[in-house]
């Protein structure tokens, strides 16, 4: 199979075990991947990363667009040079971004402008911009750029912006073939909202645009979570069997699980890396948060069963203490133990679908997790 | 030679080498010691000390009593076990940072009190509760409460002080010998300001305490440098020979080679990780801003010749985008480097004063490092 190139290697119900193979080696999937917003998963290194089961980093265009620069980070040597990360990355467009961070933001058909938070230049990012950003990044997974809309939105607003996301889609491929390094993989992302027959010509359109992924965009933004797993499964459903399907910005340890039973590969959240800066700690018998009193003196470790550096060396005494004196090491040792919890739990989803057990796998998290 | 001993293993000049024994481990002399204020050297674990070469770190008494409190540290098994670091730890006496960070701070022959930063409540610090502190922590090498003068301050002012000084250390002395594990050494702490006289006398009616150890304290609190290097060389030409001596609170790196060259043997000082979250990095040439926009393109690592993480991974490019993004990632990664930096120049004392060439070496230091 040529590269970017998906191999389904086994299926256990809807869920999936693959292998997606990019210019800078494969991801297993069920793959989660961390978020390296600005060029850095926030307080690891590339060691903590692979140490932790990381497999492939997502990095944000529009971070790196305005600072340092994609310009800059190109004339280092890219972005796996620059970040000294040497495995596979996915960068998004940069689309997410400008609709939920960027100021002025003001949309055309050419494009979305907006001003810069860091020193309020005017911008412009558009399909083709985004596309080079990617390829001046040094990619391996590139994200065309796309409308996200916010939760609510009407049924004639949701329509009107899926199809400017086609017509984006449309002349990223276009600047993804121009352009990018062979291998380089261009996904595409199919909306819709939360209306079934928008998703519907979603999937078709996008799909027939003949791309080497594709991702599942304008979920986790405020609707229920049964729209999300219900339009999930449908779209996961309509998806060709052979490229990889990737649910953006999708979530927490049950969203993922219960994803993957849809026939969902691949993931990227923050929330491991967020919620440790919050004191939060992912367990197999739920989160839990390590302010709270109950831990002042708890000589355990956040969770017996890690095999993280936090878990072999600290009790949840010291970890607490290092938060509640607002110690850098607790966000660091957190942030490592989270990300840790998330591979594993994507690791033993890869092994039991592997095994013909996901919906043993599946039964037994949840019966632990307590969701 | 029993535990806690110090073996002088090479004279060169007035410069030593050698080695202190404690009950976890040696520390070979001339050692910088980092501070890990809170029980933790901010942003790094023990592994990277380990790596960076940290022999033994440095504990805030004050801190760690009034956080997470010394009762709790000690039901956890002490503090080596619950900051998960298995070398040599020296723990001060809390007396600099009351006379430094307290407020509403009251002074008597009994004891300082004052109230807590943290919770408002009333605390009362005497040298019995310091030694008492310093031993439910675990501590190999325990000071003695003393208090700081702040510079400038009469001779009637640092007469008066240096005998309460003396008075505590008399107190602390009993406190360490009734209840100290076998092995734990007590330092004594030179005091007498700028006065030679007192400084004098203070080395006189410390060493007749006939104590483990000797600092020379008041030092590095706003005198000139001419004084610092005066002082330090008029007290450890008066201290015992046999005996480590320890320069609190020095200093830069510069310091650390002056000093060893009158005769120090140990250093404490929190400079490589606060420039560090502030953005100064330490190289052979000379501290180096990393925010300056002369970094913006450098490819080069801090310091070519720098063993560390960060200089075999990342440009000063990165790092600078880093500390201008206010990633977590900046501090840790600038910390481990300036850690590693002294770790470094130390371990080059060591080995040029076992090779009978300390002033060659210093020579070289200067003209480098363009102070």
């Amino acid at each position: 199979m040529s590269v970017p190139g998906f191999e389904l290697l086994a299926t256990d119900g809807a869920a999936r075990r693959g292998r997606l193979s990019t210019p800078h080696g494969d991801v297993e999937t069920p793959a989660f991947m961390p978020v390296g917003t600005q060029g850095t998963v926030k307080s690891l290194t590339p060691a903590d990363l692979r140490e932790s089961g990381a497999q492939i980093v997502l990095a944000n265009t529009y971070h790196l667009f305005l600072r340092p620069g994609h310009e800059l980070v190109s004339a280092l040597g890219g972005l796996h040079r620059f970040m000294a990360w040497d495995g596979p990355i996915l960068t998004d467009s940069g689309g997410f971004q400008v609709f939920s961070l960027a100021k002025l933001r003001k949309l055309s058909e050419e494009g979305a402008s907006f001003r810069s938070p860091i020193d309020g230049s005017p911008r412009m990012l558009t399909p083709e911009l985004s596309i080079a950003i990617q390829q001046a990044l040094g990619s391996d997974v590139v994200m065309p750029l796309d409308e996200c809309l916010a939760y609510p939105a009407t049924r004639e607003a949701t329509e009107a912006s899926l199809a400017l996301t086609l017509r984006w889609a449309a002349r990223c491929r276009t600047a993804h073939r121009n352009g990018s390094k062979p291998g380089t993989a261009l996904f595409g992302i199919v909306q819709g909202g939360v209306y079934e027959d928008l998703r519907r010509r979603a999937v078709d359109d996008t799909v027939a645009l003949g791309l080497e992924g594709y991702a599942i965009g304008g979920m986790a933004v405020g609707e229920p979570k049964s729209a999300l797993l219900d339009l999930t499964e449908l779209v996961a459903g309509l998806l060709p069997r052979d490229r990889p399907r990737y649910l953006m910005g999708v979530g927490k340890p049950e969203d993922l699980v219960e994803a993957v039973s849809r026939g969902v590969d691949m993931f990227d959240c923050v929330l491991p890396t967020r919620n440790a800066r919050n004191g939060q700690a992912f367990t197999p018998d739920g989160p839990i948060t390590i302010k709270q009193a109950r831990y002042t003196r708890d000589p355990e470790p956040l969770s017996s069963e890690c095999p993280c550096y936090a878990c072999r060396n600290f009790s949840r005494a010291y970890l607490r203490h290092l938060f509640m004196a607002e110690e850098l090491l607790a966000y660091r040792l957190l942030s490592l133990h989270n990300v840790t919890f998330f591979f594993g739990l994507v690791a033993a989803m890869r092994e039991a679908i592997a095994a013909g057990a996901f919906q043993a796998l599946k039964t037994r998290f949840f019966a632990r997790y307590g969701v």
